[in-house]
């Protein structure tokens, strides 16, 4: 099976927030958007591996700043590393009152999915190759979000997420 | 303020898993759920509270077990410790094809949200008063739940997260 | 068939009033609550006869206080008696402006159901076997209700509905 | 006020069944057709009251045939009466598996709405002038239909209802 | 197969708006209604087929009043000519805010469908046979609008469309 | 009001096609990609104006490919050309089966929309720019798009319609 660059499974998904997407402040709901970001990631995956896939988990997401009835969000996704059967997909997420102007930056976040075969069965699917520093970065710290994930998960001890330990030492962000 | 039980911000919520819910291998999709659960947990943050609130981030979510089209999905979310002007919300979800029998636990989550006042500001919330040994334990490592919260949103160092440090001492399921 | 208890047909649903739920003056619809109240009372009747079910009516429903945007509702649903392949589901219906406090009563009503075995024919369901004072007041009332459904749907005489005209000398509200 | 005949308020409206208004044998819901209902009532009630309008209560209403994926459902609605500031809607419901033809009736029922002025309160409305045998017959059963509903939400007591007493020694179908 | 009236395929549809349907400015948007009108003219060419049918394609439409939140909108569809396999639907739109009174034409169209037999392959469809002077101008005038789709959609030269080149040199409002 | 380019009102949209997106054959409506694309179009024309925008017109659509249920559709979205009040937009719909690989061309479009005021009022929106081969012939050909629009909605006479007359003269595929 041959390696796929990560640009080969980007995905570029954009939403008008409507009423029924949001809260009595009229904000979107933090869940309307993880909703959003699921159906883009999915897409990606299904790119990347050309498989049917089913979310596996997703990543600790902030929402730091409310974005309101009317504006327009975009999401990106695009896959960051394959582990055999499964794939982590990075979403950046952007607000925009178009009217308005100014595009800001919302929040980021990491799916990860698992490729089925036609009998619903895990099947392997082909590994990422990153292209340039950004997604070789990303390829390298997808290491440290698994062992956290399998942690959090209760599937492996804290003593054993060496790549996880040698991060708790490293700057901030970047976990 | 008057501290609050937990059981005072129960909120139980069944959803029948209908056609636009799943994929296309008919189970329901990751981020349906997470949006369900999202509204389940708003619902709780708002009982605590007795405030209008918005999410401020959602923890690792896992789903391990597919939930199928027709299934009942059952939500049961209660806050579990209060910070200042925020809240974490324990969400623990349950699927069941009724007709078969055999409710079985799907997953579980932490979301947090901020409580807001009439003008949209943050404002502070009442304590919580655990009443049982599973609402102690879940009081008690909140903390370090927070920690990771506040690395992974690059607003605290891993060095100074002395809670969760002690934790990846700790058995494995807590963190 | 072994006999079921009311208790262990009980479902709670909360849902929030959103937008798209609401007439011109921002109260819930009362087709959208009908709807809420159906989908309920079938996860009810499903979880008593462990079979998949279809409404097969509805009770008369008031409507008297309007519940408005924001609020959440509350709806309990408990199967009262059954009939040899129906089965009568009692609601009750909440609503609550959580910031505000004070759950109030909204409505009830009575929603019945046909069991279907894997052929989609009619199949018998285990009995009711009420607990309480009110389990079994609701389930000597079951037979009134069934003759009211019976000659309201023209099967049969108002002059055989020997439980009803009883209940026409009845107290009112019993109905 | 001047009186309006049925005619005036006469609303019609169609819907396919599509997936997500199904249950798991592809059948509508009955609660979904209870929502479709509820908008088509609300919008003759408007037509005859020119006025914003609440739903008060909707009848006892059986579902003797099952409706399939596909199906279209045909709802008419008219006024059949005016209490003063409330309306008796009568609708009558049809479907049809199209490409096979065969239109047939589904099942009827009577939803009451009040009106309210520009503050929200209840308002008058203009009577109705019934035109022919059909909707004459329509107008005065709507008083025993009234006294059941009074009686049914405990603000008659049974042995005033003088016009349904009468009911009660009449022919079937017509309560 | 015998040919059939414009008449028996009047398919009425009422739908309120709701706010989802709406922009900021709480006007209806042009796409859902675009939405609306393809369900009530697929209705009417199945009921004039008596087959499934797939949308083909959509005329020009213009929308040049706005509609506003819970405004009703009345689409009134009727087949206007079958051209062997395929129909032309003509969609006239009204809406009303009932309480004000005074429904106003918003807009026309018309939409083509294919019918599909069993295999879902493209299946012959009854001729029309117009009654009224209306329907046999419509009826006449199909054959422009036809050679204006087929050479919009590149499958006719203009030069070869001689109904259109009639129609350029005709009066306004008929094209 | 300086000119902008084409390119700085790009919009991409994905969607996935679910369950209730289809008709009984499981294809995408139509009416359901007309309401995506209008969307879409709508935000790209908003990028454009940096006002809110209503569509004033969507040209002759055809559906040639059918798409399926679980299909990826992407839409991109970019102003043509402006024509002081109102803007072109140019609509190009793919659709793809991912795990079949194979993204095939399904329809373009063209839609048009108003820009508004803060008071509702049409506003001038500054003009397009070409930047390649293509946008230029998008915009040279917005001419007679525009000519046929304003004949089809009766306000402009075939006589007067220069540009569309030397179209008529030109070659398929370009109308």
């Amino acid at each position: 099976m041959q390696a796929k660059k990560p640009q080969e499974s980007l995905v570029i998904m954009n939403e008008l927030v409507f009423p029924n997407d949001t809260n009595m402040m009229h904000n979107l709901m933090g869940g309307r958007l993880l909703y959003w970001m699921d159906i883009a990631a999915a897409m990606s995956a299904q790119k990347h591996s050309n498989r049917l896939v089913v979310t596996a988990s997703v990543d600790n997401v902030s929402f730091e700043k409310s974005i309101k009835l009317g504006d327009a969000v975009t999401i990106e996704a695009k896959v960051t590393r394959a582990f055999n059967k499964s794939m982590e997909v990075r979403l950046d997420v952007w607000a925009q009152n178009i009217p308005a102007g100014g595009k800001e930056k919302s929040n980021q976040a990491y799916y990860t999915f698992v490729a089925l075969d036609d009998d619903g069965k895990p099947v392997a699917v082909p590994e990422i190759e990153p292209e340039n520093e950004e997604e070789k970065l990303l390829f390298d710290e997808a290491l440290r979000r698994r062992q956290l994930r399998l942690i959090l998960s209760g599937r492996m001890e804290p003593n054993d997420a060496t790549e996880l330990k040698a991060l708790f030492m490293a700057a901030k962000h970047e976990l």
